[in-house]
């Protein structure tokens, strides 16, 4: 079986017998070697909390950016490579601030996804601006537009679909068990930070504290919480 | 026979002695791993259902498209990889505006197959909106012009071909079965419904219910049923 | 001497230590693999009979087309992988027009046999609207022009020869050999129509009916039997 | 000594440690494939002179061209891949009408010579109108300019040289053997007529006849032999 | 293990089945294989400090250059490939210029660093001024701007995290630990320059001398010590 | 060893870990395989002698050139592939007749032979003119200019050395030998005539006469030598 | 460890797991296969010294250039692939005058050495004047310009340093060991001389004389040394 599998699993783009593409499935386990981040989408504004992992003590904690404002009423985490990540936000910042520019009126968050989509989809054109890999990292969108709040997942395969609470990363097994068992619909933005907080917590390997996780949320605008506010949220799990 | 077999077949376009051309079978098989859908065209017009995999409570159902408009007479179901099925719907939609914008008649059902099944002969050609390998994914064409109702069928080949009823994805073989056995030429549009339903529901694992397939209907124009229409045909079984 | 073989067959256009190129035999293998198809010559006019598989019965006959018009005076039958030869109707179709809207008159059925082959060679160029190896189809091209009724064969190398009576695809064998034995120079149209249904008979595996072959002739003009013209043929054997 | 062959001879472009390029030398195999020419040049002018391989009795004839005109002062024999011919002979067609054109004269078959075998180097370079191997044919060009009747000889490496006479194909070391066993200086154009029949008769496996072989001469306009023709030199042997 | 690693490092951008990018992981192995380098950043500016290996007595030592200005607030110190370093170093010096003359004020340190990775990132494709495969570099650039001074870390995976002291290159492993042990925030700039080169002192093969290391700090502006300040700076240790 | 060797030699732009370039040394090869050419320089002037291999009694002698004009005061002899030569020998005429055209003055030789050498160095760049292997020949390049007669030699390494003497071909060892022994920097043009056919004559197999080889000289202008010639310094030997 | 070596070795640009570019360090190799040169600083100026390779006595030795001139006041000595150097020099050469040309002032001795090393870098790029393999040489470049008399020396991996004296080439072990016990700082450029001849005479394998070595010096302008020059140095060994 292995033998087999690995004689089709180098070219970027070739199927297997079975009709699979190992590249695009290799780089999904890329975001499983990427730290954790969680969304949860309640009916005042959509959470996101992020993992941040502080592997020296002289590093400086802000530098560390997994969660990022892409138009006032959107926000991403990511997890996986750091860097591709970069080259999808900085497209998707750039489609949000053209559409504003030619209609006049905030981008949807679901135009913005697909936009993303479309992007990650493109590997291996030899277009300048695109690796010829896909892409090893998986965002979650966070947007408020005229449809309400909205939670987007997407993945190296170019596929995106909406949840009300979604894990990421290499906790995400265990994080995306205790949002199930914990989410309600008629959750509040301030219990759904709690939540996300509670599940970042059982998943990572250190103690939580304000300098390895980051939450922000989008409600019905972007805000990344300061220290104190991070505090806050930490005092009350 | 394996090992001549597996010596041609990661060239994407690379005949073997036999004159087989593996990686578009390989590419059908990707659509034997897809959800299953079903078309079956009657008099009054043509029913295209689906089924959606809900792979976790909090994935928000109405995110996963199965069943799309590309015009307000040609509706479009699909099985195999999401995002190939995203590019060829957004040339088929663009065929058919400018078809209508040049001709000012919108565009037959055949016309639109057709310009779909050549864009899907180009993998491989350093294009940039084009995979370098086949598209994963098969399509059932539903469309209501001139010449009625009519069902088109495309594969990863570049194929088409018109039927009365037909299944794709991992529950095809059962569900082609089921209706061979209970088509009819004089069917209504209702039985059509309801048979379409009837033979997802013995093909899936999971229960069928409003959240888990999808039902559209060009007769003669696209309507995607709502939950409520759902429900009222699930009753029905 | 298999493995040999095996050394040179997968470069597109290699030639091995005999000179042979090996992609273009396969490409003729996958021609083996097609329904078969038959043309004779008289000199009343061209008659071009083809066998349709109809896999499934709910799979609409008339929209299986293996014989199809390019010019008024030319038509073509095929056999081998559908959407190549959709791609070379096609070129010829523009190349007639183009003719006839340039020199206002019609292409002769030669320049459009040789422009077709043309297209044929220029595989692997990685020119926008070729593929990548060589095309897997076979056509019989009747013409009726200024020289009189003519039957052309194209294969997959680029070579083309007139016959007189011709059979391609999967039963070509058996057919070729029931051709020879049993065609005329003095045949009459109608003469030509009994022996191609016959011939496909022969080699059909399934019984013969209206819904699984087609006959179209050039005499001087192209023209696709109705199923009511079919029939009649079909009753004559 | 097999397997170190073997490991050079694939690359269209690649030294063996030898100094030999192998796929240049597996084209001219392909050759030795190929039907049997033959050529002769007199004072009078040249012969040309091939077998046809009339694989079926239903093929015509006169539609397998393996004489063919270039200009009316130059002809040309072909022997290896019919489609590559096509290619070169075209050139050929189009430089020597240019030359006419440009310079008010005809080309010297020197110089349409030259402008083959300039051709024929370029495979490989991605060109459109150019195969990515050598080409797989030999030509012999018979010209009839200021410096009187010439033959000439190219092959796949872009080599040409000048001939008294000359033959290439299957039959080419046996037919070679007899024309300098049998070729004079100050022969006829009769003779050499008969002694190229006589040559292509010695080699051929079929009886000859007028279907079978074709002679053209260019003497000192090209004249392509009618049957009745053909036959009144078949009836000298 | 190792043959299946191996099986998957040498594309340059493909994934592992692990979702690891070996080829950048070992382009990170190339700069272990650097001299090493270290930067302190206090609240009065940031220390630079680099070995320089002087493999031979008549080597010029001013002429191995490790520590460069980039602009006149932002400095840079270097470990791995001293070539690509160039290629990034030129790229940094025209960004902070075309910064300066659009915008009439200078970039900021961390802007200077995003540009950099932006480059670092665009290995493989086919860009003139780009390499085929990673840059195998590591940087430290030290800022001074509207926000202070800033040390930035950038890596071959076009990641860039910013650090209040950082080690790289051979022995950065032992600095690194040097540098938590003794790092205080309050520093002053002379004592950076102290535990620098004490750091880089304790990790060095050769007696540590003013040919052998050389300083800068960026406070505010960038100063490449003179032979007197090092041997000041050397008499502390 | 061999083995470690052909792992190196089919790129064709590779170091050998050894620091050698194999298929240079392979197209050096193929310059063995070729005819044998001489060049002897005198004051008076420079002869040019080389051997025709006549494979056929019916071969045309004078079509087989392997001395060739470049301009009036520059000649070239050649050993190896006669194609790839005829496109060298092309460049060189192009280049002389530009540079007259331009600067109204002969070209030098050496300007000459560096701008023949810059080319051989320019194989596989993709260039339409240019082979994707190094050139497979070597040349004398004889010329008679301001600085008085010169003979240069070029290899497919792109270098090219001054020679009073020097032989290339498959008999280049011994009549380099030969040329050692007998060559005398006051030769008269007649004693350099003589030596260059007597060294020709010990390495030619076949016996020497008029058709087999030919001289030319460059004393001070090109010049091919007529059959009578070349009898004439047979007769002397 | 050979096997794991060779399978990362032949990749142009690859690293190996260690972080190494073989063939970069092969390209190095290239260059101990190639002559010795010698360089010396003094204050008065630089010395260049080559070794001749004279394989035969009938090459003329003045037209093995080893040693050439960039500019008037930087000139340059050469080990390795003669080709190679020839494209580097021009380089450098058209550079020089551009600048003069562009700043009325000569180019600095180090902007000419990094503009060559620039060069370096960006093989394999499929620049048309750029090989797709590490440039095979080393150089050692002297100049004199407003900072002195200078020597540099490159190699394939495009870094580049000053040194007092450096030997490169098959003898730069011995020559690097007898310059560093011989060279002092106060020597004169005659003492210069001296040293540069007897280190080449120690690794020459032939007796030194007038016609295989070179010397030149730049001081301050550049001056290659006549054979009477010459034999006064070779005198005073």
């Amino acid at each position: 079986m292995f033998l087999t599998r690995s004689e089709y699993d180098r070219g970027v783009n070739t199927f297997s017998p079975e009709g699979r593409l190992f590249q695009v499935e290799y780089a999904i386990e890329a975001i499983k070697l990427g730290s954790t981040a969680v969304g949860i989408r309640t009916s005042e504004g959509v959470v996101l909390a992020v993992e941040k992992r502080i592997t020296s003590p002289l590093l400086v904690p802000e530098s560390v950016e997994k969660v990022m404002e892409i138009d006032e009423h959107i926000g991403c985490a990511m997890s996986g490579l750091t860097a591709d990540a970069r080259t999808l936000i900085n497209h998707a910042r750039v489609e949000t601030q053209n559409h504003r520019f030619t209609y006049n009126e905030p981008m949807t968050a679901e135009s913005c996804t697909q936009s993303l989509c479309d992007l990650a989809l493109r590997f291996g054109e030899g277009d300048d601006d695109l690796p010829s890999r896909p892409f090893g990292v998986a965002l979650l969108l966070a947007g408020y537009d005229e449809s309400g709040p909205t939670l987007y997942h997407t993945d190296p395969s170019g596929t995106f679909v909406q949840y009300d609470a979604k894990a990421i990363g290499s906790g995400s097994e265990g994080a995306q068990t205790s949002l199930q068992e914990n989410f309600r619909k008629d959750m509040t933005l301030k219990e759904a930070e709690t939540l996300a907080l509670s599940t970042l917590k059982a998943v990572m390997e250190e103690k939580i504290s304000a300098t390895n996780v980051d939450i922000a949320s989008v409600a019905p605008t972007f805000h990344l919480y300061s220290v104190g506010e991070l505090e806050e949220v930490i005092g009350r799990l």
